[in-house]
């Protein structure tokens, strides 16, 4: 069997001993006031700036910490260009330090244009000289399924060729998720559960040295009774788990997205890391030039507060 | 009534005497060689140069023909952040133009996340200084339904404040749409009738002077039994008809699209039009030189098309 970016991702959490990651999610207005001193406040370039200096100093605050660092590409994307290079340039810095990169794009279109997504963010590209180069280059994206399993191919197609992975939107974290996502067919399945078996089974010939597929799976933490459903619907599957803290998901019913060998899932967290300054009891510890300790202690702490409920259930991986 | 976006696109419908559209996938190998002949052949930054003069040159060779252009964001950001610049730039030079722009971008999100790409495509960001400024500011934006309703409400949100509008994608053009979007729930009705029934409900506070609504439906030309169903169920809603001509949609079957009025569908069709240099009857009428001519009359013989069965259908618009 060939090593996978599974294999890379499980690798990557043993060494920090923590399955949580960090959600690069930079909304302007939550950023510290000192870092915008900038002369030049009325402009897209000191946005882009103003992100990567914010990103860089979470970065340089957790790396040691975390696995992994989901980036949300539309606090970028809405800046235009200019916001594009700040993702360029934090995917390149996070990437040397050598975390696992994983952009939530939700990204999804049909033949063609799915092959164009795919490519451009986990593959190559074609210049005009025909020469493939690498453009966005992260290790791992989120896609919508709702086009159904034609528009997910040219995605695996560059999973397959650039040893990169997706995560596939089965059920989502957010309240209305269920308007499509649990709608039962006739034959008594949901929609997710539908998504959960395209997943497993597309997965299959994808699995790596340690058991885990590239294709992995969105399963929000703010629902476990669908999580344990879809655990043991999809063994092989990475389950990437938005919705801790500031969602209102527990410690507790995430363990759910975790397999009895204590691997099987990331446990993401955004608002809660990055702008923990913010809110107590971080906000008493540091000031807000220190938010980047905040940062890291909250980190450290989601670790502690996921790696106890572990132990707890008997699920923490062997040798941790 | 105040006017809404989609009074605006029946206007530019009407002063063209056109419901069709031209899709801007600039797919690089099929554009011609003449204009990649740069020195520079293996930067990003020539990639954003070739993709800006060949788009240029369809949007003169067009503007006069069609009321909005639809531009395919994948094939932009695949090159980062210097094809944003080129997708930046071919919006400001169609807005120009007096063209609808239509930014096929298939978004979605939730909460905060979805707010910043409405924000970023469709309304203003703020900078540093609190200032709102447009970034993207496309006129419409096709949207994804999958997460539910609290994730398309921050688009609804930027469509009422800015005057822009959305296209929620009901049931795609692509052989895969079935997977999810047929599946039929315990009630008896298919996902896809599903969304269209949040579509009608959400537009129904949304309507312009002309009666349609600013919150539109991507319905692909391809399924022309779904078409019928899903034109009487919303009847104030546009619908955005991708495939025709490539992806095999046939005028007559597309004209179940629109309303007896004669309004409530746009047709567009990308590389039918935008590469017709390619293909006969073109081919042996242009060189490559004149690939804009060739796209200028496949316009015009794809819009005599539709019109042609529009009449069959006693369905042409008062005063065409």
């Amino acid at each position: 069997m060939k090593e996978n970016i599974a294999d890379k991702l499980l690798e990557c959490i043993d060494k920090k001993v923590n399955p949580c990651i960090v959600g690069l999610d930079p909304a302007l207005e939550q950023i510290p006031e000192h870092l915008k001193k900038s002369k030049d406040r009325n402009s897209f370039e000191t946005v882009r700036d103003v992100i990567i200096e914010f990103n860089k100093l979470i970065i340089n605050a957790v790396e040691d910490i975390v696995p992994a660092v989901k980036i949300q590409t539309a606090f970028y994307e809405a800046y235009g260009s200019r916001g594009m290079e700040a993702l360029e340039e934090t995917i390149r810095y996070a990437k040397n330090k050598g975390l696992i990169v994983i952009e939530d794009a939700k990204r999804n279109d049909i033949g063609n244009t799915a092959k164009a997504y795919a490519e451009g963010h986990l593959g190559k590209v074609s210049l005009i000289d025909g020469t493939l180069k690498p453009s966005l280059d992260v290790d791992m994206i989120t896609v919508n399924p709702y086009l159904g399993s034609d528009s997910i191919e040219p995605f695996i197609e560059a999973c397959k060729e650039y040893e990169k992975g997706i995560f596939i939107l089965a059920k989502t974290s957010n309240k209305s998720s269920r308007e499509i996502q649990n709608k039962t067919t006739k034959k008594g399945k949901t929609i997710y559960e539908t998504v959960a078996q395209y997943i497993d089974k597309a997965g299959k010939d994808m699995i790596g040295k340690r058991g885990y597929s590239a294709i992995g799976a969105v399963v929000g933490a703010t629902y476990p009774r669908e999580a344990k459903k879809l655990r043991k619907q999809m063994p092989n599957t990475i389950f990437l788990v938005p919705g801790y803290g500031a969602q209102g998901g527990k410690a507790k019913d995430i363990t759910h997205c975790f397999n009895s060998d204590g691997y099987g899932a990331i446990i993401s967290s955004s608002r809660g890391i990055i702008f923990a300054y913010k809110e107590e009891p971080y906000k008493s510890m540091f000031c807000p030039e220190e938010f980047y300790m905040a940062s890291r202690k909250a980190a450290k702490d989601m670790s502690i507060d996921i790696i106890k409920n572990l132990e707890k259930q008997n699920k923490l991986p062997k040798g941790w």
